[in-house]
């Protein structure tokens, strides 16, 4: 199907993925989890070419790993959209309720965005936890995923469009597009698409941002830092540093700048460096870190080394780590061990990033561990979502306003008055 | 001074604002207020500088009108900065709180955007509602004016930033930019500024979203619909539609088309058309219209007049409305007179607008008459913000998570478990 036919039949069928109860939306996330189990050899299958023909086509290891979808990823997509069926329904939440005037009331209500756009390299499993969301939030979406996963990416839309629409889906509510011209005809949907995501390397998600005017969730960097005040428990700022750093080096929140008081140059830092150095994390250097540890000077503290790599400077106050983070960093997540509860107040309050954390790891910087539910992506945009992004996400509102014949020129010509009073109800209708 | 290094001033100036207490925030509103009233002869007279020059460049009369900034304007702009302050605070709002584990809380609270450019045509006191507006939401703003409004843009910027400095305002919380170049530099300046505001015609505010990077907050059209139903009270449906089409005509909540269900072709339509007629409207009909009311053919159902002019359509559903609407609408503002609970519900879940109305005038549609107090601008996105919106529009939230050394191979590695249970009070620091 052409492109564009398909993205007139997404937005189509997101009118009425925005009016099917959550009863409808439940269960036909179970029956998509039924289906793919059902179809799992078949889809392994799917998998295995997809496998062999960019192993032939030299594939680096690294992206093969991501595109195997085998038992275990199954599982885990599976068990992602069990849980999704126990979240809240987001749709049709009153946010806000006030009588303008007796028999004249406003409602504010949640409802879908619309038609989500998907683009996706190598992992396919990311295919099915957006369709699990896209039928939570009721989103219509059009998907493109890398050629490599081709195979495996026609037939998880296949079943999963079949089952969605066994369970009463619209006709049209999730598209796959396949041809070379369709990222760039998505990204030029902009009266189509109403929210692009991308899923993929920093690279990837910048070039979908650089390159389109639909207003993209997600982010590009992860450049986190961690900074160590003058006045902490040691102990704790190494556990805490350690951990930013190590306990996973190609995610996003892991820490890629430590910034470390001066005062304790001596005693702390060299402390840090061998633990670092001991579980292999090359270490490069401001001017007087160098000096104190003897090693390579940082070439750019904009790097995000999503590696066993840390940039250490040296700073003589809180406001100069302040300083450099809201200058080199990208808004993602910053973190502060100090025993002073001002230090952290001030650091907390200034720091112009989605998460910023007193006397804990960056790497809790995940919708996951806030204990959102389900994981849309993480955003660095201050516009509409920041910081992890769970269902709400892909939710937008409406106002609804309910009268008998109420005119606006009896209130400009001053016979009647607003009253503006909140209403203890939800929206009725 | 250089329009790149302003906007450094400004981001830096931002970080400050978005820390100052809510009593500087009001009082500097007070002050800016008093300083206008102070100076008024002086803003008078440069305003009648820009007259006398705008007249003789021959600016168009309706253009002369809303350049003019007289004591009738200055009372309306001081008495919108004294209604600001009675507002509550935006800044650190507890929007969530969730304790992860014992000892590590989750708080997100609101905070200003940063750093709002805003690109105004003609009108001078857009200039003051704008700069109060970043006051009373911590935000720093840019500003660029009309070159025929620059004298009174140049006074009363000095004399609000003077006033709001001597109240505790940081330096560079607002600037000016005058020079030709400055609206293609604000533009592009995607990684100073954080949301645009554009104020002026559609064509203008089309241009700004068509040629940034940068969020913008507004919108370009409204086309907006009153749909009559079958089963109405047709005194109700011909009052509403002429508040909705007369009240105010160069207005974006004022109707443009109205959609009226068939079997009241015969009555109610030429009736209405007799109404509108005797208010001065032009009517231009579809093919059934103009047989039964003799009229001129419609030439785009996507025109918005902003004048007596309007288009009239016959349809044979609510749903061939509903489809009328979603496909040539801008998603502002539409209404439905309808007798009925079931076609009204209908109507307003399946329409993909911001504002949708059941029973009453589209003009209701604007924040103050929703009771926000204030209003930014109304917004056909669906992202960010939507429909009229409040100073929450100026607003983002920042994830703040207050640990006691905790770190995530703990949790990953299975010996702590997150607990995720709400925590009933505000965020402490």
């Amino acid at each position: 199907m052409e492109t564009k036919q398909m993205a007139m039949r997404a937005r189509q069928a997101a009118y009425e993925m925005a009016n099917l109860n959550a009863g409808i939306r439940n269960a036909a996330l179970m029956g998509i989890a039924d289906a793919l189990d059902r179809n799992s050899q078949a889809l392994f299958e799917a998998n295995r070419t997809d496998l062999v023909r960019s192993q032939a086509d030299g594939l680096a290891t690294s992206l093969l790993k991501r595109l195997k979808f085998d038992q275990e990823k199954l599982s885990e997509v599976v068990s992602g959209l069990h849980s999704l069926v126990g979240l809240p329904d987001p749709i049709g939440r009153t946010q806000l309720a006030t009588r303008l005037d007796a028999g004249l009331e406003l409602y504010r209500v949640s409802c879908p965005i619309g038609v989500i756009g998907v683009i996706f390299e190598s992992r396919p499993d990311a295919l099915v936890q957006i369709s699990g969301l896209a039928v939570k939030s009721g989103n219509a979406i059009l998907l493109k995923g890398g050629s490599e996963a081709m195979e495996t990416n026609r037939l998880l839309a296949k079943v999963i469009n079949e089952a969605g629409c066994q369970f009463g889906l619209p006709d049209g509510w999730i598209g796959l597009m396949e041809t070379r011209e369709a990222v760039g005809q998505l990204l030029a949907m902009d009266d189509e698409i109403d929210l692009l995501i991308p899923r993929g390397s920093n690279e990837f998600v910048r070039y979908i941002m650089d390159n389109t005017r639909i207003p993209v969730l997600g982010h590009a960097d992860g450049v986190c830092h961690l900074y160590i005040d003058r006045a902490c428990d040691p102990e704790m700022a190494i556990t805490v540093a350690m951990d930013s750093k190590t306990q996973y080096v190609a995610v996003c929140n892991a820490v890629e700048t430590i910034l470390i008081h001066s005062a304790l140059s001596e005693k702390l830092l060299p402390e840090l460096a061998k633990a670092l150095r001991d579980a292999g994390v090359q270490i490069y250097g401001c001017q007087r870190t160098c000096a104190a540890i003897n090693c390579d000077p940082v070439s750019d503290w904009h790097t995000e080394y999503l590696d066993c790599q840390v940039s250490i400077r040296l700073v003589d106050s809180a406001d100069e780590a302040i300083e450099h983070i809201n200058r080199y960093g990208s808004g993602h997540t910053e973190a502060i061990v100090t025993a002073q509860e001002e230090t952290a107040r001030h650091f907390l309050s200034h720091v112009d990033s989605g998460n910023v954390f007193w006397n804990c790891s960056t790497r809790f910087s995940d919708g996951f561990r806030y204990g959102f539910g389900a994981e849309v992506g993480i955003s660095t945009s201050k516009i509409h979502a920041r910081g992890p992004v769970g269902l709400d996400g892909l939710m937008t509102y409406q106002y609804r306003l309910l009268g008998h014949g109420q005119i606006v020129g009896e209130y400009a010509g001053g016979q009647k008055k607003f009253i503006h009073e909140p209403i203890d109800r939800d929206y009725p209708l």
